[in-house]
């Protein structure tokens, strides 16, 4: 701390000595910067110096850093290795810095930086002139700093904010020599000589869009700029070409940023590949919308599609767990979260050019850091006067589609439980075949897992740090998720062709009643023939410990099938009330489609009621109990079989194997109870709290399921298949009672 | 906190109203309390209360927890369940309560307090008097209120406090009536009537010597007091017969108090049991002799052989990792830790009645909480007066046996790797087969574990909380733990009559200089015609980012064998030198010992100089570089085959297999290097900082070991295999180069 005061102390005698007089504020759009930070920002910024705290340290970090890098000389190597190699993370440092640097020019007026800025860009433009593409040739779009255009068009979105903050340190011959021989042959080869990385609506594109019209902004460039908001003019793509990742480079024929935003959200703020590569697409979607509304105000960008972009970033924040970590749906590695870079980035642009949440400010607390810019400026000020309130994260239902009509992700929360249920659509080339699939949360602890991507990302190890095939033969498979797979095949036999076509639907989600949180989706086609409806509820019981999770699958064919019905849970077996046999060998349990990556364990005949299955996580327990007759199987299996370079998780999973039937209805309850201290070694309510689970009545307009528990009491839970209105009423009489009530699901205790 | 200060106030006051002149001090040994809680120790706390925080949030939380008791009423249920159920449960936490309502009512002088111990005291004078045997059957020594003769100790060793608290509040025909229905017989049921349980020399038999005297010093029962200190007169016990755990009852023909404190602890105060079975003995060792300190000062007690039982309090608070949580070493539990309320006892006891060390502060001030007697108040007061220091751990040896001579336990840290070696001797009827294993901690995470044992301690569910069959199939196996195991069989042949006449002796322990930490200790007999002599050290060299471990097992035999070498890593392979192969059907790698437990997942024919191989855990890296030849197999194994409960962990190892040799070394080299963030998905130092090791000399007088690393330096490591006294001085002559030396062991880097 003392280091950090020295520090900031230093800092603030150099900012007093420099010449105030040099900013200069105008409205003239040849005023530099103008694209992220403004000539009136820096002016603002100066004048706050040094009272506002988590700006104030923010800045100091990015100085020790960016002089740090100052001290060790300017490297800019020919390129040559794949992500995780010295020339690529080199490279990749060298954009962060070079941003940083232009930053404390502008904020610090200490023309070290800019000379830092100016000398390392000089370099780059003596390479860049003659440079080849990249050698690695693994990329459907090889760039020529780095292997891939994906990593250009990164470098380019944040050299353009630092040349935007030297403009006027230099020359105009300076400039024109690096925007002939640097800038523009860098935007024109990640666009015009790439349109299979530019010319589509990807992730990848965004970040393509966005480099070349930042670099098009700064430069005062109005064909780039338009290039990038509309895409190539011209440019018709091949729409039956496919990427690295399966996906189709541009089935749509759309391009550009604003197609960009179009697409990809829905009017939820959902983005279709989902959070991991939301977080990852945010950066390019909002530092350039910045700059638009800096540079053409006129456009504007944040009220594009009822200002979707600033939605979005609320959807995002809403799609962590209580730990800030990013729910890993579809390819999404685990442990990314709103502490990274790109959310600071998004929370202080949805506060500074949104409506000034005072949530907002708690997370950005959390972040503890803020852009060194306008928005930057507007949080730190937001937290130095008190404003900030506690983000709080509630059920919330996410539309996905253009148009929100492509089903979407509910996510229930009732205490500290969580429910993420997908029933979005394919979620582009990232997409996984796991429709109506879901997983389960314990304050930040996941219960029931996705298992998320095969895949260690930046690790060179393990596949330069890429995509390994395990993702496509595993990750992706329907079996690997929280789901009914038929007949081991995949939905929509695991093809991207027929995922893209379809998507469920919702068909109700309800978050009125606090203690019912409940979300309900039907699917077609994920088989032929087979139509798939689950109804999923957090439910709050007075006499359960813990809300506890109620889950109906209703499963219609027009053919008999085996379906199968896992529960990846973590953690230890504790007990089962049926007889399960393990086997001495371990065996895969198929030969494809994700099955030939589990070994059997052991398995059993199911309890003719409730098969009840109970482990031991994190010092907790949790008890599953479903609905089985004595012709279900159960299957322990682990992951890991046919895994030659041991690229999965050894992670368990509870199967219900049900063969041989054409329409049937998966009915389980999932409870959370009790706790386990080592070192008191005292196990508290370690036993499951529900007696039986019971399908009272199950037809194509109302499923209705009774819950004893061990306290004697009994309850009803009803949900209306068809008419799901919330005004509807509904009558309907079970064992003789009556029952009443309006809207989509009927929940009441029956005895006491 | 508002709840909290509005407690104490009310504490305070009500305090305050209190008639102090009930309080007598005298020296007369009928004055009551005077077994924890002295008379002169209720007066101080009195007057201090209210003004120190640890002490006076203490007491609010026993005060609160005991009212809450007391609103619920009295429970003394006829015993009828295991651990884990409800009947022990209660009888359990009647033991707690009514010692904590004692110490409120003599602290806060209320006499509500005191009536609720006597009331429950009577309904169990009621109950106990026509109380038959407990009716499960499994233990070797059943109680009445407990399954297990153990559990009834517990609970005389608490009630007789709370016994003491309240004398002087019950009249005599009370007292009487109380000592002669429950307290007496109470008394001869656990020692008189249960000798396999209290005559012998075990953790078990501490907790009866301690129920008894404690009882006898309240009631003044010299004949009791003689029976808990010497054991029961004239009995003998027979030498050949065991408990359920497979242990002697009493080979040695000690028993009582002293003569268990004299047998288990060495005089460095290591408890041959090991910290977790220690931490559950400490309580009855320190609670009773504060008893016998305040009672009958002339015996000395806490000087008894040469101050052990403070000695052992300080070796068991190093028996810890950075959490504090103790090395699961034989039978231990992990996550038990220094936050246990016995380690409570032990820091406050130790402070008090020991030299005051400001360290034991600030574990106190990490427990937050004392005890609320007079050890409590010292320390309370010395945090109060800012005396608090950190606890500093260092490297320490720990010698075990009753004098020093069986061996012992090394721990070796260095910045924040922290090696535990243990050498030492059977440990009773919980030691494992592990002779010269370790295992390895960064942090306060596990690097390389130790599986300790296989049991959930009170959980229910699992064998009703007690030691699993496979703690004795496995955990106590020698192919479990980081150590060599010959031919597939355990040391000593897995025999406890083997075990425990055999144990390792030390070779060298040095940590004088701080870039070398080290311990060496030899071991004959573990296989008839086979030693061991193993070297580890943690070697903080300047070339590498952190310490290393280097390791060096010598093996020599007087025939051709097979040795395994495992490494019981965490977390997921990332890379490997050499080509192993996975199988598509994992089968059992062996019939018994420990082997039919484990599941072979890959293998491989070794590197010819050296096998490399990295893994991932806790987004760190790791690699182990071990010499190695090709004809030596490198095996990928999981546990928890033929498992049929699911009572073992899915852990992996690699184990480096050497087959049809007599003499051979095992040289390794093990990194933490790096790390990964997955919020920036930036991988540091991923890699590897050893290019080789390689034996350059190995006879039975030197082993010398070159270690290159990637930089290019080489280092050269020299252990002493024959002498390795300090004060020798050694001269050898290496490929031509003269090394002489003075003392163990040589490192010095060899070139720059």
């Amino acid at each position: 701390m003392n280091y950090q005061k020295a520090l900031l102390f230093v800092l603030l005698i150099a900012f007093s000595c420099a010449k105030q007089e040099k900013v200069m504020v105008s409205d003239s759009e040849n005023q530099h910067p103008k694209l992220i930070l403004t000539a009136k920002g820096v002016k603002d910024i100066r004048a706050q110096l040094g009272t506002i705290p988590i700006f104030d340290n923010s800045l100091l970090k990015v100085k020790e850093e960016v002089d740090a890098e100052i001290a060790l000389g300017i490297e800019t190597p020919i390129p040559k290795d794949y992500s995780g190699g010295y020339t690529h993370s080199r490279h990749k440092q060298n954009w962060f810095v070079l941003q940083k640097a232009g930053v404390l020019y502008q904020i610090l007026d200490d023309e070290k930086y800019a000379k830092y800025v100016k000398d390392m860009l000089m370099q780059y433009e003596e390479m860049y002139k003659t440079l080849p593409l990249h050698p690695k040739t693994r990329s459907y779009a090889r760039g020529k700093l780095f292997w891939q255009c994906l990593n250009d068009a990164n470098w380019l979105v944040y050299v353009s904010q630092a040349y935007d903050c030297i403009y006027n340190y230099l020359s105009e011959g300076e400039r024109n020599k690096l925007e002939t021989n640097l800038f523009k042959p860098f935007a024109d080869h990640i666009s015009v000589d790439s349109p299979q990385f530019y010319q589509r609506v990807h992730n990848h594109s965004t970040w393509g869009n966005a480099a070349v019209g930042m670099i098009g902004l700064v430069m005062d460039d109005e064909e780039l700029i338009q290039r990038a908001l509309y895409g190539i003019k011209g440019k018709e793509m091949d729409k039956t070409a496919k990427d690295d990742d399966g996906g189709f480079i541009n089935k749509s024929g759309k391009a550009g940023f604003l197609a960009n935003i179009e697409e990809p959200f829905s009017p939820d703020g959902y983005y279709n590949e989902g959070p991991y590569y939301q977080r990852y697409a945010m950066y390019p979607f909002l530092v350039f919308a910045e700059g638009l509304q800096n540079v053409k105000p006129e456009l504007k960008i944040f009220e594009y599609k009822e200002g979707v972009l600033l939605k979005s970033i609320n959807a995002l924040l809403n799609l962590s767990d209580a730990d800030g970590d990013f729910f890993p749906l579809n390819d999404g590695q685990k442990g990314m979260s709103y502490y990274n870079s790109a959310l600071v980035t998004a929370v202080d642009v949805s506060y500074h050019y949104g409506n000034q949440d005072p949530g907002l400010l708690s997370i950005a607390s959390k972040q503890n850091s803020v852009l060194l810019d306008d928005s930057g400026l507007a949080v730190a000020l937001g937290i130095r006067e008190g404003k900030t309130k506690s983000f709080e994260k509630k059920s919330i239902n996410l539309s996905d589609g253009p148009e929100g009509k492509q089903g979407g992700v509910g996510i229930l929360r009732n205490e500290d439980i969580e429910l993420v249920f997908k029933y979005a659509s394919q979620g582009s080339s990232h997409g996984h075949y796991d429709k109506l699939s879901y997983s389960l949360y314990e304050n930040g602890e996941e219960v029931i897992q996705d298992y998320g991507l095969a895949r260690f990302v930046n690790i060179e190890q393990k596949g330069g740090g890429n995509y390994l095939k395990e993702n496509k033969t595993w990750a992706k498979q329907t079996i690997a998720h929280n789901t009914v797979t038929q007949n081991e095949t995949s939905h929509y036999k695991g093809k991207y062709e027929i995922g893209s076509q379809n998507h469920p639907d919702l068909h109700y989600f309800s978050s009125d009643n606090k203690e019912v949180q409940i979300v309900s989706s039907k699917v077609r086609n994920t088989y032929s023939g087979t139509d798939l409806h689950r109804t999923m509820a957090i439910i709050n019981d007075v006499d359960l410990e813990k809300p506890f999770v109620l889950d109906i699958m209703r499963v219609t064919s027009d053919k008999k099938n085996q379906y199968d019905f896992p529960f990846y849970y973590f953690g230890q077996v504790l007990d089962a009330n049926f007889e399960y046999k393990t086997t001495s060998t371990l065996k895969p349990l198929g030969k494809k489609n994700g099955y030939e990556h589990l070994f059997l364990e052991a398995s059993a005949k199911a309890d003719d009621k409730n098969s009840k299955f109970s482990w031991f996580n994190n010092n907790k327990f949790y008890t599953i109990t479903s609905v089985t007759d004595k012709k279900d199987e159960l299957l322990f299996t682990r992951i890991g079989a046919n895994d030659p370079e041991f690229n999965l998780r050894r992670d368990p999973a509870l199967i219900v194997r049900r063969n041989n039937v054409k329409n049937t209805t998966f009915v389980s309850t999932i409870e959370s109870h009790g706790s386990y201290s080592p070192v008191t070694e005292s196990a508290l309510n370690a036993k499951s709290s529900i007696a039986e689970v019971k399908v009272i009545l199950d037809n194509k307009d109302y499923t209705a399921i009774m819950i004893a528990n061990v306290k004697g009491n009994t309850k009803l839970f009803i949900t209306a298949n068809s008419d799901a209105l919330k005004e509807t009423k509904h009558n309907l009489k079970l064992n003789g009672k009556n029952y009443s009530w309006m809207g989509s699901y009927y929940y009441k205790q029956t005895n006491k």
